[in-house]
């Protein structure tokens, strides 16, 4: 037999839940099965769900680990399942177990653990010793997990040089703008070093601050790919991997023969599965994939992460205070296209300070969606609130006290509807307000999922757009686009009386948030330098807000969060 | 010279305030040499402050640590110092300086790294290689920093066996109740293992979430205590070690013959300080150090915790909500305790449900604390909200969206007051509430420290009581011990409605939270099943409110927060 039929089995665990990803795994495995795989690949931790955080220090957790992995090995025959999962003997391991005809052939622990950005391997796992090599009478194929293959000379490297004509690679590599380029690009260049052909199974779904993107791919010896799964949905892409191929390349390759040349601290161990397979290369239906453009993926992302925070927290409904702004209306018209418009609920809470416009916009757009609009004005409780507070305030002028207020009148009765209700509240803020803590904690800030968290403002037009076009009709009204931004809590506010343009304000975000740029490369890059001080300074004393804001979805290089960790006590100044 | 005498300076740092932190060695290190110390030791990352997070990612942070330290090598002379910053070659180091006359003589770089609990250091740092001797004429020391010395066979091992008679470990250990004991117990092993004296200098003042301690020490080649530093206050500890009698020990030590027996597998690098001391043992007066009780540290943790939020975030004066229950009270207490009475005040806000007691006891407390108290009532801005709401709610029963909301009106208000005047609000929350949700997000949630975050509710009632005698009075007045917890959000609620009683409670949030006890190890503790099973879903399924709770201090083994990293979506069950 020279050709191997693979599945990758690109599918969405949920965290925690191993009965319910066991149950999964078996059902796309007997499905890989059906369609004549030799192999069924799955993501990395995929029983367990990624990533477990503490749950791993939880006896039991390891435990249902343990069974469900050995419950896998009886219920699936006749083909090799990759499996990730948590594994515990005597350290706790991010492991992979090699399954066939009842057997687990053998684990293989993950050797390098990303303890950086969102990850925090280092934390929860003992990090592996050695590669293995899997010998079949047909082929020989090796197993890395996820980071180990970022790392030219890792163990990929090692069972290359020990044989290994296919290497399997198993992730659960979270979502940013254009991920999927970089690993295939770096992915081309391994396949074509190693003279292997690689599949890259990745993980698919939307948990708490991160979401997957799946697209898994498989890639030949020549670095080129040959099949892609969908974008952040489940998916079991067939391909054949043609060993003949990869060996006769292998023997006319002037870098091969040079080999014994290269070192490799790793010591491959070498198993043996006695299969008895066939080939098996009956027609695959080769599915049709477009490259998405930037908006297209980041409207996915989102959905996707939006739609999983409901289901896996067993949500249906959520409520958005609709202020007829940009970002109340995008993040409504996603909400709709994950959770489909009868779960959604918009709440309109007009104020002294609400335009006419603010109303039309907000009423057209729950038209246009096709979702219920409520209206709860705040003018009546706002003066209560004022009456009572009037023998304290007396005399001083109207300020943030004042703006805040509303604002947090609006998250008290956001949060009433969904303690009455059971909705889930979706806030609207994005990552330039995040930033400058343009955005009142308690107020526009209360919620269980802050959509938008990631997305500068520039980013949610474009977004907006997109929608737009997606949907075939101005969905989002024309002038929610070309309106000035404004809170609303004062007479004649506009977002541009405290911020700078956005178009410049995004820029320094992305300089000082993603790319650690200081304030004088910000300055060379050629915005003023008031503009760069007043900038950072905000985002710097904001950190305590951002503290308290609920989980949002990473979508850019460097997320608020668990991907970037700073301290709320801190004095440092360039 | 035989009589070494080092000073311990014991120096609350601010994160990322280079500048002053250098200040403040400057002044230490001037004052141990008047004192006629040798060596003047300070903590771990003493001149960036600890932790310093992401912070350290920062180039320009990087240059300001390289630029001070070098500013400190030419500021004091005559004087060996030891001192911990953050250092950049090529990798970043969690690094000891060590300084004598205007040169840097070495840099020891920490080898062991933690990335457990609260701790990132892998995030953050590379692993240094090996560990420095320094030979003056007189004697031989050592560096090691915080965790190194934790490992039996560590650096500090290595060492004592290249001949190091002074092991100076230097420290940013934060605290949870009696873990000073636990230091001193190990460090007095390691202390007649090694036949060395050792030099354990810590960090002391809050930091976000985690407090340090201080209580440096000494300890002789005996194992013996000979000296500590304050609890929560910055000291300057000095002593004298008596190097001939380490020399003695060792010449008699059967153990000590055998020492190349032993291996160790770093490679201890030498280094030569040409230092010209004499022999300085004039008088040290020997300070009183009292065993404080557990109420006393904590009360300490908290006090010094709190203090130093507002101090290092340049608040002045706190607000607080006053319900007249034990919480608030305790904190109302601490907070006069930590920022003077003059900076608290206390804001009553009732409602239908408030009850005359409750009035009377919040009354009681202020004026025996002599703080201002507000009163704001919040019965007609709930019946504003409920007007709003009426032709949503109708016909539905009153039930915890009634009673967040006007949890929720009290954020806004202390919110309100915070915003107009500067205060910072500070929460009253106890552990045992936040491990159950029984606490309103948005409502008494909302704040900016969450003083009794990590102290369950049995452990406030104590402290509360060590607060009366501390003040030498019923200042928390009898009745609030007294009477039964409860919310006052609807007619006649108790806490024990909903909770189990306290005692158990706090009973199952230890096993379950502080020593990851499984459901069947705490049934097997005696407590009923139907109690656990409850107990344990309630902390399950309110991370998400955790998660956006305010920072608060960490005083047990296991805080929430940084110290307790759990998904929010978890279907995980046992």
């Amino acid at each position: 037999m020279d050709i191997v039929r693979v599945g990758i089995c690109q599918i969405n665990s949920v965290v925690g839940d191993i009965r319910g990803n066991y149950q999964k795994i078996i059902n796309y495995a007997n499905t890989a099965k059906e369609k004549g795989c030799h192999i069924a690949v799955f993501p990395e931790l995929a029983l367990c769900g990624y990533p477990p955080e503490d749950l791993v220090f939880k006896k039991t957790f390891l435990k249902q680990n343990e069974e469900y992995i050995r419950k896998i090995t009886e219920e699936v025959k006749d083909i090799i399942l990759i499996v990730g999962f948590a594994h515990f003997e005597n350290d706790i391991f991010n492991s992979a177990g090699i399954i066939y005809n009842g057997k687990i052939e053998g684990i293989y622990n993950k050797i390098f653990l990303p303890n950086y950005g969102v990850f925090d391997e280092e934390r929860h796992f003992t990090k592996g010793k050695d590669p293995i090599i899997f010998k079949t009478k047909d082929f020989s194929f090796g197993v890395t997990i996820c980071e180990d293959i970022w790392y030219p000379e890792g163990p990929a490297f090692a069972l290359a040089l020990a044989g290994a004509e296919l290497i399997i690679n198993i992730n659960a590599s979270p979502y940013h703008i254009r991920k999927w380029s970089e690993r295939e690009n770096m992915l081309s260049t391994r396949a074509k070093d190693y003279i292997t052909s690689i599949v890259y199974c990745n993980l698919v779904g939307g948990q708490d601050e991160v979401v997957f993107d799946g697209h898994s791919f498989l890639i030949d010896e020549d670095g080129k790919t040959i099949g892609r799964g969908k974008l952040f949905e489940e998916d079991l892409l067939i391909k054949d991997v043609d060993i003949s191929a990869i060996r006769e390349k292998r023997l006319k390759d002037p870098r091969w023969k040079k080999r014994d040349l290269m070192e490799t601290p790793f010591n491959v161990k070498e198993y043996h599965i006695d299969t008895n397979f066939k080939n098996n290369s009956g027609v695959i239906i080769t599915k049709e994939y477009h490259m998405p453009s930037v908006e297209e993926e980041v409207f996915l992302a989102l959905k996707t992460a939006l739609k999983d925070y409901f289901y896996k927290n067993n949500f249906k409904k959520g409520v958005i205070g609709l202020s007829g702004g940009i970002d109340s209306s995008l993040v409504a018209g996603i909400a709709v296209s994950a959770l489909g418009k009868d779960n959604v609920v918009g709440v309109f809470m007009p104020s002294m300070f609400t335009s006419r416009e603010s109303y039309e916009d907000a009423r057209k757009l729950a038209e246009n969606l096709g979702i219920r609009i409520i209206d709860v004005p705040i003018t009546g409780i706002y003066n209560a609130y004022i009456k009572e507070l009037k023998p304290l305030f007396e005399g001083l002028p109207f300020n943030s006290a004042e703006e805040n207020i509303q604002a947090r009148i609006r998250g008290n009765i956001l949060m009433a509807l969904s303690n009455k209700f059971g909705w889930l509240v979706i806030t609207t803020g994005n990552k330039s307000e995040m930033s400058c803590g343009y955005a009142t904690l308690y107020g526009d800030m209360a919620g269980g999922f802050a959509l938008l968290k990631d997305v500068p403002k520039t980013l949610v037009y474009k977004i907006g757009r997109y929608y737009n076009e997606l949907n075939k009709g101005d969905i989002i009204p024309e002038r929610i686009f070309t309106k000035a931004p404004t809170a609303e809590l004062r007479e004649n506010q506009k977002d541009q009386d405290t911020l700078p343009p956005y178009d410049i304000l995004d820029k320094i975000i992305t300089a000082y948030v993603e790319e650690d740029k200081s304030k004088d490369e910000i300055i060379r890059m050629g915005i003023p330098e008031e503009i760069v001080l007043k900038t950072i300074r905000m985002i710097d004393i904001n950190e305590y807000k951002r503290r308290q804001s609920p989980p949002g979805v990473k979508i850019t290089e460097r997320a608020f969060g668990k991907d970037r960790r700073m301290p709320i006590t801190n004095r440092f100044q360039e």
